[in-house]
């Protein structure tokens, strides 16, 4: 089941640099572990910004709910989340 | 170049039901030659919309004006285009 | 699974009184017998508009999709499908 | 008498961890007990967000005003109140 | 119980004008009996706009839901409904 | 002359929660002097909110001007004024 | 007492340009009359909108909204009245 | 001295084809006019939508609004205006 | 040639008072300056806010932008600037 | 190919001066080395905002995106991208 995923990210201008570095490795080795498995199955940068679109392939919303909340950078995310079904012109 | 693109369709109300039949019937056609082509690479419906969510693989700007202006059911769109770029964390 | 479904309704002010009511009628057979069946588990009137809150339990995306989509008052409606996830606080 | 209730937290970045431990704990009691004498009827986690949907079953404002102003997590949060009221095609 | 509501209407350009009379008179006379019973609380303009604040004085959503959905002017108006309780200042 | 007006409160959470009180206590009184005098001639707390919709009744803008911009509370305010007059079906 | 206002005028395409044309006609007259009075103080284009932000000096809300309601354009506009006091810097 | 003028156009669906096209070519050659004696400086499409961003060089506010308001398109657009005025970082 | 400029002010809550009073002052010399040279030509409170209207006369974009960005409490203020032209109903 | 850029200044109040001026002065050369080679064709200051209207001339998505990402102020920035076409009416 597919899921569009909008991340907006804002870490606090006030965050040590070490420890922001080394949030966002582990944001980056979180999110390879499931663009591995599939469930993170698409990862785009929106140009200009520090946000990106994602696709996620999981088994409903409760296993979307588990990983988003669970991302590293989550508490610094303004997150939407849109269902998509198929469209019937998809070939 | 990948881009995000969102459209939502609206219809007049007071089409005829054939006409909007036909037009809804060349708009599939219309896709599904560009998504054999490779360049409508995602498309993918938002659910309880009358919308859609899609990718597209182009040259550039140029090209993806080209064709979003020439979709059939353009008149009756709302467009919104977000360019997208690699993520340092893509796999 | 569980959505949150917003809705709101706007017949067309020129549409005959009888065809309206027709259509809601259609419409509230189609609402009762999901209701029946369990996929529409809540269904509430917002306050002082022709609106509606209501909850899905479904097996996901695709399923929400057909339901809503075949709504017969659908081409009337705005919108909204805020996915749920269980709570940790709840009892 | 139903509200709909938008709860959206945002604990500051800087409360120590402990303290912000405990007042989640305060929480999590203070909203069983009404969930347990039937108040806070349903509560259910917004997809990929710190942020709920409630359901309130009460006498009225001045309760959900006085149950919703005591809430620990009160002066971190976002709330909106729909107030709900029975639909006509529900069975 | 009190509730403030936002009441802006917007009558089609094209009714003809002894209808719209007509219906506006059924309006105030609805909102007058209302006033009357002490139910409409209070009524007031906005300036400079179709569009009224009221408070109503009712048993609680259901009762207001009933007295709303019913007003003659009700397909024309977009409501907003704020529910009030008392405030601790209030002498 | 009558004027609606809606205040949110924004406490910065850093403030002492002696001197909040103080702040508060202070704000308390300058509300009660002036709804004894029959200028702040409403007062009602939004249901799940730290604001309240007023209704005052002075000479015109400068006074209301005055008024406002002295609440001890004004710095952590969000104020919208919205000017009332008479509505023709009010009895 | 000055209240600044913002008119934004939307005629309907569909009427006669000689309706449309002598609705405007009596608009003007109207308008001039007032600036005549002293009441309608000031008056200008907003660049490249069918829309003017205007100052009233006139006695109050209940006049500013005998006014406003009153202009022959009224059902095609939608006005904003933004309240204005004596700045303290003003010389 | 420049502006940077956003105009999105919206041809009503029920205008006749053949009127709709005269109407474009008037536009056409009106804007070319301007663009060879350099008023309007740059036209640009704004992908996916009948909108396009301009920058005009005009001596002010009034040539600005006479130049705009004759525009063909003139009651079919949505128009915003923004002032510009050198960067200190410009070369 | 004039604009309306809209200022909002927010001063950080934990500038010390005395620099804040000072900045004000300089602010408050500033704007006079230009008051009486004539090209600050309107300045009104905002009834409830701490922000004003203001009209501006100058030469164009560029000595509008030299003077707003000078503004002692430009870095705390958000702007807005509305190009005004003469209205054809002006008398 | 063009991109209409929108950027939004906003310093944090408390970055020591010489670190803020060196910043700026960083931006500056940065954006001129940009200028000089053709990429950032067009800078323009929006009159009485911290904010920029750019055009740039590049590649593509990705090229535009390493610009901007790298931009000396992009943490402080808000940025909103806007690809852009050749409009049919430039001559």
């Amino acid at each position: 089941m597919l899921y569009l995923v909008h991340m907006v990210v804002d870490i606090p201008k006030d965050m040590p640099a070490d420890e922001a570095a080394k949030l966002k490795e582990v944001e980056k080795n979180y999110s390879q572990d499931l663009q591995r498995d599939g469930r993170w199955s698409e990862l785009w940068r929106v140009v200009g910004q520090y946000a990106n679109y994602s696709v996620f392939d999981v088994d409903g919303n409760a296993e979307l709910q588990e990983i988003l909340s669970n991302l590293p950078l989550f508490p610094y995310m303004t997150i939407t989340v849109t269902p998509l079904a198929p469209h019937p012109s998809r070939i």
